[in-house]
Order: structure tokens, then C-alpha cells, then sequence
């Protein structure tokens, strides 16, 4: 099984080396990792057009790591699936993020974006992100979202789906298990920090990000925070599907 | 009515310049410009966390025309309505966009994501995008999709849900009407141009958009093709549920 690995924290992060670390130490195939060089969170699916992109192969203690990209995690899936790999992989895994991607914060991700630039490109795929917090562990995200892999990885799936695990940040033993979920609907409550620079001039900082929680049994949010792993399967279709007929009924009769 | 404006193209670009005019003709409430600076083509729906956000006035034949942001399209709008509108905007327009966003182009478009950003904001939000080609206008496009907008702009659209239009490079007259469609599956089959630059270092383009079609009668790219404006309703939900029942099967059931 060919492997591929990336991210959105770069391919220094600790969350990217620790998924690596794991999927050896099992022998789940072979891994080949092409993540950006940089960190590109929050770069949602932004891909690089108006300047070239550069490869650079990273060492670790002398031994060859992976390929480093001077680009976004929607560039590292092209580049790796069109450039640098001799086959197509069988699973790409974007992560571990430090920080969950649930509700809201999937449309921002880079880490999920990278798992939808596979499922674009008809390959499995799977982001995995660690909740913020005093218990949080990459060692155990590694674990139970590779646990949950070893029951999919087999599988087929649909057609421009994909998959968003999230760990909640609690000891092992504390996880209660995984439990399948919807993106949820809280929302940031983004507030700028107004600035006067040395110069005299205005400037602002994106800051704040409490959020405005909606709570739902079934959402990917709530349910981390319950305490389970989190596993929800994200597709790349945007269409609102269940309004198509009522908005044919205001084009057609003339609003 | 307060209507936002705002594009990936720039405060600069002309399709941005030729809807701001059209609304202005139409008397259509009142109009405020909040755009990037630069020209923030594929940025997906990246913002802007790690550098400081600047917001320039811009003139035109000196007077006021608007806001340029030195970030995203969803920087943009975050900024306008967190801090630079005194009321929250009854509606987001973002476009003209050069270049249609339909299929997998809207997973990679800035001018979407500052819709999705409205929305997300509970705003009612349309992006407007026009097909290259020779017979391609912006006065065109701005003619049928504000056509259109006066059919749903006194609506209440589902929650998160935003529309997203394209208009065919045709004359006006050959236009055929306004179809509601879904978001289609034609996909980029890209290439990398791999080059190596005068110090002997490779490097690579993004090149080619050449399309591999998959066409069925309601999807967007087809009715634009067929010459009609595309409707399609687009949400930020990218759950896919028709899955969530079989996922539920594989893990309980340990694979």
C-alpha cells in the first residue's frame, strides 16, 4: 500500500513526524511524505499560480525524510500525485493538526484541504487534527486514528468523499470511542485588534476566536467535546441540493 | 438596501468596477467596496492570521470609490462587516469574476469564498462569474445577474446557503434564459512544467487546465455551455449524508 502523507503545519511539525513515526512502526505500507516547508494554516484550498513552486528533500538525523514544498497543502497533493510520485497512492493522511478541524473551522482548514485535493484526484483520504488542550497527545491521536483507519482502509469510497477525524485532548483511557458526525455550526466570533504602527498608520489583527456554539448531538464539535473521536465524511459537492426546488420556484415565477 | 461589494480580482479589476456601476444605474441601494488590494486569484478560503491587515482608501478620478484590503476575499469580507460598515449588508455581491467558478473551480475560488464568508456571517451573499471567451462581457454579465438578483434579493435564503451565478460568454441576446443547476464534476487534469533556473535549481509551474467533462444536463458547466446563466445554491455544510449510514456500518462493525 502506497502511502502518502502531508499537512498544513509543515513537514517539521511534531503532529506530522508522530503520524509518520506510527504508520511505520505498524508497517502499513510505504510512506512518502511532501508537505509544505513552511506552516500554511488556514490557507483553506488555496493553490499557487503566480509563482513557481520549489522541492526540496528534508533530512532527518542524516536519513532522507521527505520532500518539502514551497507551497500550500492543496499544492503538495498535486505536485506528489502529478510530479513526484512514481504511483498514484492508495491513502493520503493529512496531519496530525494541532488544533481541531470541526464545525466551522473545516472550510478554513488546510489540513482538510489537502485531503480534499485527494478526493479530487480520486484517492482516499483522511484528515486527522488533535484538539487543543492540557491532555492533548499526538501519540494518541496517532493511535486511535490509525485504529479507525485499519476499519476503512479496505473500503471504497464514495466518489469525492473523504474523511475528518478529529481526537479530543484527553488521555487514552479516557477517550469513550468514535462516534460518526456532521459538521457542526458553531462559528467564530472574530473581532480585529486596531493597531497605529510606528509610522502613524492603521493596521489590524484577526483576533478572537470564541466561538458561538450550536449544539447538536450528532455534531462533530459536540461530540468531541463528549469525549468521543470524532469521524465525519466531507465530500467536495457545495450544492445546497434540498433548496434546489424552492429556488427554481422564485427564478421561474419571477420572484 | 446596503449592499457590499467585493471580488478576488482586485478593487482595481473591471468586472468589479462594471457591477458597482450597474448597481449604481439601477439606484439599488447604497454601495459599499471592501476588495484585496492585489488580485487574490485560487486562494480558496484562506484568511489571514499571520501578518497584520492593512485597508487603503481608493480613489477614482478622485473621489471616493472604496476599501482595498491587503489580504483575501474573505479577509475582505470579515473586515467590512466586523469593523469597516456601520450596518450589517442586506446582501454580499462578489464579482464579476473573469473566468467562470463552476465544477471543481468553485472548490479553488476566491470570489466563492467571500460568499461563503457572507454567508457564514449570515448575510445573503451572490457570487457572479463570466466564461472567457471572445464574445465575453462584463456589462452582459452584469445585466442578467442583476436580472436575476431582483428576483431573489427580497427572499430569505435557507441558513448558509448563498448563490453562485456564471454567465456564458455570449452577446446578450443569445443567452437563452437562467437555469437553477448543481455544481458539476468536470475536474482540471493538471500538469506541472518542470523548469531549472539559472543557478541550476528545478522548479515547477502549475500548468494546463485542460478539463476531463463530465457533463450531465443540470450541471452548472453544461448550462453554461448550452448558453444559459447558471443558478446554483451553494452551502457551507460539506457533509456528505447519504454516507453517514453506511460509515456508521463499517466502524461499528470493526471493517
Amino acid at each position: 500500500m502506497n502511502i502518502l502523507v502531508t499537512n498544513d503545519d509543515g513537514i517539521h511539525a511534531e503532529g506530522l513526524r508522530c503520524l509518520v513515526q506510527h504508520l511505520k512502526l505498524k508497517k502499513s505500507g510505504r510512506v512518502t511524505v511532501v508537505a509544505p516547508l513552511l506552516e500554511s494554516s488556514a490557507m483553506g484550498h488555496a493553490i499557487t499560480m503566480d509563482h513557481p513552486l520549489r522541492v526540496e528533500k528534508v533530512y532527518d538525523q542524516g536519513e532522507f525524510f521527505g520532500f518539502g514544498v514551497s507551497g500550500t497543502p492543496a499544492d503538495c497533493v498535486k505536485l506528489a500525485i502529478r510530479e513526484i510520485l512514481r504511483d498514484k497512492p492508495d491513502w493520503v493522511l493529512s496531519g496530525i493538526n494541532r488544533g481541531e478541524n470541526s464545525a466551522v473551522n473545516i472550510i478554513y482548514s488546510g489540513t482538510v484541504s489537502a485531503a480534499t485535493e485527494a478526493a479530487i484526484l480520486s484517492c482516499s483520504a483522511m484528515a486527522i487534527s488533535l484538539v487543543n488542550g492540557v491532555d492533548a497527545s499526538f501519540d494518541t491521536a496517532a493511535v486511535w486514528s490509525l485504529r479507525l483507519w485499519d476499519q476503512v482502509r479496505d473500503k471504497t469510497l464514495p466518489q469525492d468523499t473523504f474523511l475528518n477525524v478529529n481526537v479530543p485532548a484527553l488521555v487514552s483511557e479516557k477517550i469513550k470511542g468514535i462516534k460518526v458526525a456532521v459538521q457542526g455550526r458553531s462559528r467564530f466570533i472574530e473581532q480585529f485588534d486596531k493597531r497605529v504602527d510606528p509610522r502613524g498608520r492603521e493596521y489590524y489583527w484577526l483576533a478572537g476566536d470564541e466561538m458561538s456554539k450550536e449544539s447538536l448531538d450528532h455534531f462533530d464539535d459536540k461530540v468531541l467535546k463528549d469525549g468521543y473521536v470524532s469521524l465525519t465524511p466531507l465530500h467536495c459537492d457545495l450544492t445546497n441540493h434540498g433548496f434546489l426546488g424552492a429556488l427554481r420556484e422564485w427564478v421561474n415565477h419571477g420572484g
